[in-house]
């Protein structure tokens, strides 16, 4: 199979969790001008949800996903995707590893979401972050938060995390929603008292119970950012722009 | 890449059009018994929607889509899939050739749209069927309708495909909703008006716009036939059962 670089073939490393995979998808849709099938962005999924939770390894109290995300993303790069993607922020605790293993260009989900903060919530505001226990502990977010920005980070408590972030998020994967956006629509409130000015959804399955119009304060949906950033990567190679 | 017979690996032959590929994968999810991600089925997509017109080929007025269609089958192959399903309808007017091209198992929708008609209207039900154009003057419901089922087909007038169900299609693929739903819930009410017993969404855009819940009579629905077959085959794949 060829790379489709020409086509600009988006492929994304999904199943982590496999709705989120899907809302990605439907993201990428939504921010695609078009008035019929063929003008939509050629799109290559490896859902494949056998990877190991990547919350466990981090904690070191369970197998390391990278493998099963190599070996996953190797069937993107067969299918011929010029570009990979992962609607995943946990996962990318494993980018420095899997962009050399796959030999095909990225977009880093936590720098496109960081730049629509820069842009929505401005220099110097007060971000709530809602995200698994590994993706804030790893300090994933203000360590590559941009020098100049002065973005104020807010997390949520020890016991918010395990009260509400964490088993709302289990609550998602396991296809309650009703459980999952309640609880994390706790956790989401704590912050916006403490503060908050605005709220990155730094974890996929948050975006599946909480949104605009729900959330106590604005919303940056790192998916959302994500799936913009790939449509753009897309368009360009279908029709570059001349110099 | 090996084949992923082994782990059951569904191949989704998708982009036509791309709203109803996220649809289908999203109805493989629900018939899925899953508590956590690694419980779920995996899935390699191939969305390129740059696939000709399936309903102008039919009618002589547009190119062949099969080239691209077996281009697009092609990456599921080299991704490791181990059976191909494909969520349109009209592409199956090409399955003949399909399958010998791409030298996997496939599941055929309308097949498993016809096992759920006669399941749940019973034989002999008056069958009223929303398609396309080319679906419709194929036959292609009609001529894989079991013998023995006495099932009967009620369908629009060619008045009503070209004022309601053509241009409903075409909403729908545009992102235009509620167009679609209104457009197309006139083509249901004219059916039940003449005495249809059940629908047949014998087009995966439809389904989108006209549920169970919306519908003046009982629905089945070819998308969510086929996404619940597809889920049986790699629940199999991976614990067969003992002989």
């Amino acid at each position: 199979m060829q790379h489709g670089e020409g086509l600009g073939v988006v492929g994304v490393l999904g199943g982590m969790g496999p709705l989120a995979t899907i809302d990605f998808m439907h993201k990428m849709l939504k921010a695609t001008p078009a008035a019929s099938d063929q003008e939509h962005v050629p799109v290559v999924v490896s859902s494949i949800p056998q990877v190991a939770d990547r919350t466990a390894a981090f904690r070191g109290e369970g197998a390391s996903p990278l493998a099963a995300m190599v070996a996953s993303g190797r069937r993107l790069v067969e299918a011929g995707a010029g570009l990979v993607v992962m609607p995943c922020n946990t996962a990318h605790l494993w980018w420095d590893e899997l962009g050399p293993a796959l030999g095909l260009p990225m977009l880093h989900l936590v720098d496109a979401a960081l730049a629509e903060v820069v842009d929505r919530a401005g220099a110097g505001a007060r971000v709530g972050l809602l995200a698994t226990d590994a993706t804030i502990a790893s300090g994933l977010y203000p360590n590559r938060t941009p020098p100049g920005s002065g973005l104020q980070w807010l997390l949520p408590t020890a016991g918010e995390m395990l009260q509400h972030v964490m088993p709302g998020i289990a609550a998602v994967k396991a296809g309650d929603l009703p459980t999952g956006r309640a609880l994390l629509g706790q956790a989401a409130d704590a912050l916006a008292r403490r503060g908050a000015q605005a709220l990155l959804l730094g974890c996929t399955e948050i975006p599946l119970v909480i949104d605009a119009d729900s959330a106590p304060l604005p919303v940056i949906d790192a998916t959302g950012a994500l799936a913009r950033r790939a449509v753009a990567w897309s368009l360009a190679q279908r029709a570059p722009l001349a110099a």
